[in-house]
């Protein structure tokens, strides 16, 4: 079964469908762009939310819950935020089903509609800066850091699992400051945080940057980005932190004593990270065979597989060899089933990413070892059984190192650097991948390239070089390289 | 500030609203029936979900995630879940606003109606069976062990912060079984896990039972139920675990193959528990002075006060005492807040309900004591500084364990055995609390009891007596007492 996934090479997308249901990560649902996340799938995103979860909590936040429905003239209160977003979204105009008096089933009860229409949240800001206005009367209430882990819902026509759906989980910061430098400050934290954890757990090497206003979240003043680049050489925004300036306080009314007793509007941010991650995970280090993910996420890190199948002796041995890897907090499984041959194990256990296989083998134990085979590079070792758990312990760090240092090199190789249009074009045709050129500033330009070659500006890099030069397409002076790439 | 609550005597209700506005647990919001969970009161809801979690994880099940949306021809497949649910509900109908040609804002675009109208999910049973027909084939697929931590809506008319809202946080959980047998002990496993999970760490004594046909869960064969008491005589229905039959499997027509090759439908429970608890620890634990939250569940365990206020020496001492108390994983406050007196402060963490308060004195320090108060009875003692940390952690599993002491006698005193229907009305109108009554088991003399009296069968207990008598109401003979009271 195992083995039947298109390859990356013949359809990509095909492929990455093909991931996803075949490693149980996610499957269809019968509401039109919403997914169900299976049990595997939802262990991944449960290792990103607790990591997640902790390091905001360790940096002064506080979790709390906002309801779901919007009230429909709440979206129109802030200008830019209404132009940019909320359009395609889920609308509540009833409250009441009733019995169809032709028998058929439910109907909508006509009597039971709204006066106001509510709006299934697409985004928090609004609901939030509402609430805040009755919580932030003077700079002792100040900061306000809170976050929410929920599910939001945006009409999206063209949609794929993780990566773009209708309903999807995420979570979003957002935080009240009394000046605007602390508001940016904290951006800036949060946007150091998800690249961290992007680099470090999920393996996923990103650029750090900012948002051109054309891309900028609708309502924001500045919008740093975390930007990852997936293998079929299209670019990933996996994480975006806002800085709000007083956009929302001053369409919600959020106003504060200060210390020295003047009113001001409040200083804002909001940040958050999705489901989306998974795709990227996916997307980053998977191969023809199937999921790879790396051991800081991995729902389990080892699976044990008794071979030919399981006895009394070789389940002892993987039972002592289980408690002692869960010794160093390790999730073991071992695979019981008498109905599997091993061939068709190793391919299950390849598709769902296991980072690492250990089979115990009759005629190995005879020697006293036991097998040992790494998922990113297919790698086995013979290991003497009193090693092994040492042995796995270390090669999972190395694994997740190994990922990281992959997709770095995968990087390297899909990153030009071009100084014209026609080189830009050939680049990105022919390999795709991070163009970085120099652009004029302007939003014409922008749009320009956009039309015609799809790609768009990722994000202004904040890191390296900042050298001049001219502008790719029109020529005019640049202050600095910007980022281009085709993006999902 | 923080006195200014009412008394219970005087209005339950209103001392309610106090307790969860000024403990800062939760607050209104601009969507009718919705509340905003505050920080505080959502830590509380978080410390309940990752005991719960851990539980369920400790036996087998898995989390996944579900569309928040059912479309509305799902919730007619199952008759009798359609009959008893799920007609006030949020109904999604349009997926896209636009701009109000009269510049006044945003409208529904009328061109956007969907073709089938979705539901926001009153409770999954629905949607989730609908995708199980994919997942279940054979009984190699079974048991199947899932849980959602979850937001439902139900459009209730009367609401109330964490009992009763239109938006609410739960778990649902939902498993698929080969036999009848295996689907029942299920129920009855989580129905023990919530009933443990009350008593142990909410310090929440609950009756144990089953529901009449009259009160179980639309489409269910048995609920299971814990059933608490609140301190103004009405029962709160905690938790529920069902028992569903095959009638999900029918209606969604999900068989699977059993190991003799025969085709049969599945077997189903589902269970939950929700924010509604939250609402049931306030009125078990908390008084006149504010919030009382068992140690086990409290998001800060102590709160350490330098008096008269924080100076350097005060500081390393309450420093020093915080390490050591963190270190046997306790949540410690310092409240370094030099605007506030003392006074103020330990008011206002009475009403936060901290379990233990410590004053760290300028003129106690010179003797080497400090002050210890315990929330629960106020009383406050003496302590050498060296000892301080192991007081506390005592005192903390002393308060524990007070608490539910306390509440248990409370509940034994206000629980009855009434052998008529005078009798009955006198004590549910003098005192209130549980009544255990004969019943004669008809849905008849249960309406009739409910009308007259407003009181409900809570459950039929599965512990103690099973002796037999004569029906309060109809003379009629009964099996066993059930127990009655009025409800929230």
């Amino acid at each position: 079964m195992a083995r039947e996934i298109t390859e990356r090479k013949e359809n990509y997308s095909h492929w990455y469908l093909d991931i996803v249901q075949k490693a149980g990560l996610a499957d269809h649902s019968a509401v039109r762009g919403c997914m169900v996340i299976k049990p595997y799938g939802f262990a991944i995103w449960e290792n990103m939310k607790e990591i997640l979860d902790k390091k905001f909590k360790e940096t002064g936040h506080s979790n709390a819950y906002f309801p779901i429905f919007i009230p429909k003239s709440f979206l129109s209160k802030e200008a830019q935020h209404v132009e940019g977003f909320a359009k395609e979204c889920a609308i509540v105009t009833h409250h009441r089903l009733k019995n169809n008096p032709d028998g058929s089933g439910l109907m909508v009860d006509p009597d039971a509609r709204l006066e106001e229409e509510l709006i299934v949240r697409p985004t928090s800001e609004t609901i939030i800066w509402n609430t805040y206005r009755d919580w932030i009367q003077s700079y002792r209430d100040l900061p306000l850091l809170i976050n929410q882990w929920a599910n939001v819902v945006r009409w999206e026509l063209r949609t794929r699992p993780f990566l773009r759906t209708a309903e999807f989980l995420w979570q979003e910061g957002h935080t009240a400051h009394a000046t605007r430098e602390e508001a940016i400050r904290e951006a800036e934290l949060i946007h150091d945080i998800y690249a961290s954890f992007a680099e470090e757990y999920m393996a996923m090497p990103v650029i750090k940057g900012t948002k051109t206003e054309n891309e900028r979240f609708a309502g924001a003043e500045e919008t740093y980005t975390i930007e990852a680049l997936m293998q079929d050489g299209r670019a990933l925004q996996a994480g975006t932190s806002h800085f709000l300036g007083q956009n929302f306080a001053k369409a919600f009314d959020v106003k504060f004593l200060t210390d020295q007793n003047s009113e001001e509007f409040v200083w804002a941010t909001s940040w958050g990270v999705s489901t989306r991650l998974v795709g990227g995970l996916i997307m980053t280090h998977s191969d023809d065979s199937g999921l790879v993910i790396p051991p800081r996420l991995a729902p389990v890190h080892v699976v044990i597989i008794p071979i030919p199948k399981p006895d009394t002796q070789l389940m002892e041995v993987a039972e002592k060899i289980k408690r002692e890897l869960e010794g160093s907090n390790l999730k073991v499984n071992i695979d019981e089933d008498e109905r599997k041959r091993p061939g068709f194990k190793f391919a299950e256990y390849e598709m769902k990413g296991v980072p690492v296989r250990m089979g115990i083998g009759k005629r190995d134990l005879e020697k006293n070892v036991v097998e040992i085979a790494r998922r990113d590079t297919g790698e086995k070792y013979i290991i003497s059984l009193d090693r092994a758990a040492t042995f796995v312990v270390n090669l999972l760090e190395e694994i997740q190192q190994n990922l990281l240092e992959r997709a770095r090199n995968f990087r390297k190789d899909h990153t030009n650097y071009v100084e014209n249009i026609t080189e830009f074009k050939k680049v990105l045709e022919e390999q795709g991948g991070f163009i970085y050129a120099h652009w004029d500033g302007s939003m014409e330009t922008e749009n320009a390239i956009k039309e015609e070659t799809k790609a768009t500006i990722r994000c202004i890099p904040m890191n390296g070089n900042k050298e001049e030069g001219k502008c790719v397409y029109s020529g005019k002076s640049s202050k600095q390289r910007v980022v281009f790439a085709k993006a999902y």
